[in-house]
Order: C-alpha cells, then structure tokens, then sequence
C-alpha cells in the first residue's frame, strides 16, 4: 500500500462534493487511502488569487454550470444546487479538524455528510449549531466540541490546514495529490488516474 | 459522417497548441471532420470575463506549468515553451480567416505551421510579414494576402468569428463543440470522447 491521497476539500464546493464521492471509488480501484483535508476557498480563490468565484464570471459561470451536471452525472453524485447565499464552512472545517485528531474514520463519514446536507438536501452547513448536530448525529460528543469551537486552538489548526494546502500547491476545489503530483478539478481525475496506474503522463 | 466538431483557437495559447494535435487525432477516431475556427483570448479572457492571463495567478501559475507538461506528454506534443512577449495572434488568425475561404484544407495546414512556428521554434507569429511568408510557404498569394490584410473586411470577419465563438459560449483555448456540447481544455477531451462514442455523460 502506497502512501494515501490527499483529498482537499471545501465544503462549500458543488465541485467538491462531486470529487469527494468521485475519489473515494478511484481510490479503491488503485488500492489506496484517502487523506481528506480541509482549506477554504474564500482564502486561496477570492484573497490569494484576487479572483471572483469562477462561476460569477461571464462565459465561464454558464459553462461551468453545465459541466457540473455533466460531471455530478458521470461521477454518480447526486448533486442538487441550493439556492442559499453566503455559505461558509469555517465551523465544518473546523469541527472536520478536531474529530479527525480524534477518530479519523469518522471525520471523513462527517464530511461526506456535511456535502450530503448542502449539496443534496439544500440545507444552510454555515451556523456551529447545525455543525454540532450533524456530528452528535454520530455519536461525537457535542458539548465539547462546541466548547472546542468556541476556542482559539481550532482556528489555528484550520488556519495552518489551508497554509499547507497552499504549500502543496492547492488552490482549488478538488484538490487531489499524490506522490507529489497535485490534479485540480474532477476534469482531471482521469488524468490521475493514469498517474496512479503507471507512475508517468505517456499515453498507452 | 455526422456534423464536424468545432475547434476553437488562438494561437497565442500553449494549451490551445497541445488541443490542435490532440483534437485531429480524436476526430478520426470517431469519424468525425474538425472545423478549425480562431477567435481572440485578448477578447474573451481579458476584455469580457476581466481576467488576468490565467498564468499570470498565484498558485494557478505554477500549477499550470506543471499541467501544461504533463498534457504535452500525454497528447504526443512537441512544446517549447518560448520567452517572447507581446505576442498577438490577430494578423495570423485574420490569414487563417482569408486562406480559409479560399482553401479550407491549405487553412488548416497554414493554423498548424503558425501554432509550430510559436510553440516548436520559438518564433514570433505577430508581424504581419512573418505572417505572410508563412502563408506563402505553402504557396498562397502572399501579394494577396498582404493586401487583404491591410484592409477592413479581414477585420470584420476575425471581429465576425469572435463574436460567434462567444455566442456559441466559448472563452478560453482550445474549447471544442460537438453538437451542441461545449468542452474547454484538453482536460476535457476525455468527456468529449466520452460525447462522441456514447451521445451523454453516463459512465460505462
């Protein structure tokens, strides 16, 4: 078994939610584990880079609103855009990082049901309460992890999650890196794919 | 023999170098002719969506060189990256325009010597001369052409061709339409062969 692949997911991502049920199948098929990973958009996309979120852009907005059908449609993810405004998934994030030092496992069934809350059920992941329930809804103990929250230790760790992101490279959601090659977008999952199975770009 | 599929380029872009072999290719395969079609970045990219050269970002940049690569190995292209600036593809793709309504195949034999002049050699492709003379190469009226290329029709009809590409949603090179379905990227060219062998996006 080869080192795992880093999965960098924002919650707030349609993109994401597709790469998140998408890697975890390809992942499988090459006998590798995926390290799920948190970083914010709002600070790579809008602040580090100076761009707007791609999709408030004209020709690309309408462009990639169809490849995300396409996409959700080739990766079996049954994607339903919300219509909610200023989401933001720092609690997710956070409270992603603080079961994940405690049970990874369970971090990543958090996570997949954080997408699963906003990208199928249309339902607002932006306020701590709705954090904590989801995570109580797994038997994590929500009393302390609302205290965790309310802290300054879980800002940190978060802060220092999207610094290693950018240092790996990543800008973008998904993110997907392994053995130091970094594919941005589920466009490029094939293209990992083939990385995975034969360790180079040359066509077969 | 069902409808060509539309190629859009310019011929300033790396990646819409790498498309132009890559698409040829694609298109036997599936028994379909390509429609060469040039529009201007500096329109789409720059002037309507606001954005900076997509290179020219933070963390894009890198990781955009880095996939430029790769995408060259796959797709069996020659690059080389030049170190010119200024480059501007407007004489070129005006020439494109003329040679085309004369002799579509000439056209599109005279688009791949520009992209290979630029992205093999490293030569500038933005003086009208050196336009020209690569037309004349392959044993265009170069008297002609210099002509046409002086006057306003040929500025009309790049100006025509541009606003067809947008109008058919295009933005970024090389983007490439099969009946209907618009694909920006080589990243992409597996969803568009996925299009031509199957009509949708289920995957098999």
């Amino acid at each position: 078994m080869r080192a795992p692949i880093a999965f960098w997911f924002d919650p707030v991502s349609p993109f994401g939610y597709i790469g998140s049920i998408a890697i975890e199948r390809v992942a499988a098929k090459h006998g590798r584990e995926v390290d799920w990973r948190p970083f914010l958009i709002g600070v790579t996309v809008l602040k580090v880079m100076g761009m707007k979120p791609l999709r408030e852009y004209p020709l690309k907005g309408p462009w990639l609103e169809r490849d995300m059908q396409r996409l959700a449609e080739y990766f079996d993810a049954p994607l339903r855009p919300h219509g909610l405004k200023g989401i933001n998934s720092v609690a997710a994030c956070r409270a992603f990082l603080w079961i994940k030092a405690r049970e990874p496992a369970l971090a990543k069934l958090f996570a997949q049901n954080i997408f699963a809350k906003l990208w199928t059920r249309g339902e607002d992941i932006t306020p701590v309460a709705a954090v904590v329930a989801e995570a109580a809804a797994l038997g994590v103990d929500g009393a302390a992890l609302s205290e965790a929250l309310a802290g300054d230790e879980l800002k940190r760790a978060l802060r220092r999650s999207v610094e290693e992101a950018m240092a790996q490279g990543v800008f973008g959601a998904p993110s997907f890196v392994a053995d130091g090659e970094l594919f941005w977008g589920n466009d490029h999952i094939w293209m990992l794919e083939h990385w995975l199975a034969h360790g180079d770009f040359k066509r077969r």
